[in-house]
Formats: C-alpha cells, structure tokens, sequence
C-alpha cells in the first residue's frame, strides 16, 4: 500500500501527457457540478460555494450564477477564481480524480450571440434549467482557463497549461 | 415553479434558526469530503482542491493532508479557508443542501495530546487511512469555524456564525 499511497518525494506534480489531458477534459465534460473557489470581496478571504457548470465547445467552463449569490459579488470584484470538478465513488475520496480548473470569470452580456450560445449549451446539459435560465438575476459567466491541477488519486497529480485544457 | 426557484429579493441571506443550525451539523457530521478553497501562496488566486474530512467532538472539521498537495502549502502561508460540505444528490444540483464553512487552519504538532485525538477521530470516520496517517508526509489540521454559509436549496440561504457551528 505504501508505494501507491504516498506521492514522490519532492515536487508531486508532474507534466501533462496525452492521458492526463484526455483525465482532464473527460472529468470537464462529465461535472454536472462543481465547487468554485472565490475571494471574498470584504477582505480576500477564500470562499468556497457549490455551482452547476456546463462545458464550452473549446473546453472552458460555463456557470448560470444568481446574481444574488456570494460567489457573484465575488466575481464581479475580482474575477480569479478556481472550479474543483470529479465526483469520488465509493471508497477513499482521495483515490478518485480531480481536476481544479484555475483562471478568470467573464460575464456573458445577456445582448451577445456569445450569450445566446451558452445559454444553449446550458440548457442541452441541465434541461431543468429552463424554469429559471430566463430570469433577470441569473446570468451566464465563462470560465478562462488559465492552468489547472490534475489529481488522478495518489501519487498520481499533474500541472496542466491553458493548452492542455482546451478542447481538442 | 417560480416562486421555488427564485431567492428572495435584497439580501437573501437569512439569520440562522434552529432548523438551520441543525442542518448545517448533520451536513459536516455526514461529510466524508469536502471541496477546501484556500489561497496560492504564489500570487494570491483561489484554488479549490479537495480533502477528506472529519469532525472534531465540538464540530470543528478535520483534515488530513500531505505536506506535498498544493493546499497544504497554502494554508502554511495563509491559514484562511473555506470548506463546502454536502454532496447533490440526484437531479438540480443546486436543489441539494450544502454548507460553506470558513475560518482558519491551524496544524496540529504531533507530539501533542490534540494530535492523538484528531487521529483517534480521524481512524473511527476513515479507518483505510490506518495505511498512510502515520506517514511523516501527512499531517493533521483543524479548521477552527469563523463563519458559515449554509444553502438549503433555492430560496433558503442562512449565515451562521462560529457559535451556531459549534456542536450542541
């Protein structure tokens, strides 16, 4: 158990392969959900909220945040945030694969075809959405990848660039 | 549907209630994992990652973490975080309750009596991690609870504060 249980000595995280790109954008494109890191816009504490999220066709993430909602207030002061995606099975979380997507949230004019697109994309991968999409307190914010970390259980963690998180 | 979907108008946070209280400690007592949101040492940017979790008898969550994983060096620098706790179920994944804890972490010197209870608690929750919890790698820290965010699902937000996260 040692050997699998406990990562290299020294700096844990290696380059991106083929495979941990392939990791990456699979455990992108599955996340009907994720956690969202933020700062706190009163003093820069870090935040850590539950969002939907759907996948542009380039790779980049796509939220439907409530105006109303923490992690908006957040993004609208300082756009840098972090996306955890991969749900763990059964059996130690830590064995199962994650990816935390870092980089900046934009927000989607509700006037722009860039608009128009998400909230399609949206409504493919959360139909449910429907009942509030619409509404004028939520809006559609995309993600821009700028690196990520693979985690794909122990011993196994990886440093992504903007490249390897784009959609092939 | 609209009137379940969609907050309350002005602050949607409400003062937290007994009923609010109660969920929030089921919701960290029940939590195996949690998404921990911390800040990069490097250049001050969220990062999300995630941690298994346990709690301690006065509800103040646990966490077992290598000295190698990025959040550990983090929180070595800067002890603020936050822990998002409560898994989806099926369906909307913003229909399921979930609890942003934040506060900071302090690490436990394992010479100490702390020490020994937190990998007494920690064996009892996650008795697999008997195989890697004496490694000199892993190391034991206790989130020490400033404030909540707890989400009930649509339109039923409430702050809490370090006493209403304090087990009863």
């Amino acid at each position: 158990m040692r050997d699998d249980a406990r990562p290299p000595a020294n700096d844990p995280f290696r380059e991106a392969d083929d495979a941990a790109r392939e990791l990456a954008r699979r455990l992108l494109a599955s996340a009907p959900h994720g956690a969202l890191a933020v700062l706190d816009p009163l003093d820069g504490h870090p935040l850590a909220s539950r969002v939907a999220v759907a996948l542009d066709v380039d790779g980049a993430p796509l939220l439907l945040l409530s105006s109303l909602s923490s992690h908006t207030a957040a993004l609208a002061a300082d756009p840098r945030c972090s996306l955890l995606v991969g749900e763990p099975g059964a059996g130690d979380p830590l064995a199962h694969p994650r990816l935390a997507v870092s980089g900046r949230a934009v927000r989607l004019d509700r006037t722009t075809p860039a608009h128009a697109h998400a909230r399609a994309r949206w409504l493919e991968r959360h139909p449910q959405a429907r009942t509030y999409v619409d509404f004028g307190d939520f809006g559609f914010w995309r993600l821009e990848p700028q690196r990520g970390l693979l985690n794909g259980g122990f011993a196994r963690a990886f440093r992504l660039g903007a490249a390897d998180l784009r959609a092939a």
